[in-house]
């Protein structure tokens, strides 16, 4: 499946938070709630780009998104 | 780099949402987005495991850190 994230980064980031140890399930609801957050990151960005009469999404859409 | 994201998966969620287009610089962007959220909901997740005596990050945690 493409549109998943790999956990290992998401273990290492739990572990540079200070996490001792991470469940496997707690690494696979992190990945859900950022995939979550960047399809409506995603869903915004398009409204924001086509608002601004582009067929391109760009970094200022997502930056916009991501704020709102 | 361990703690990063692959770019694809974030291509394909942003094609999902609409995008005809997608700049390299916007999916960068995304990805930043994410690993904020990422170290903001780890960080909060261990402060409740610690809250609840444990050493493992839980799902559980992970589920009412990402509510806050």
């Amino acid at each position: 499946m493409v549109k998943d994230f790999p956990l290992f980064p998401l273990e290492k980031i739990a572990r540079e938070a200070g996490a001792e140890r991470v469940s496997r399930s707690a690494l696979v609801a992190l990945k859900e709630v950022l995939l979550e957050e960047s399809e409506t990151i995603a869903r915004e960005s398009v409204k924001l780009a086509e608002h601004a009469k582009r067929v391109t999404v760009k970094r200022e859409d997502i930056v916009l998104a991501s704020k709102r």
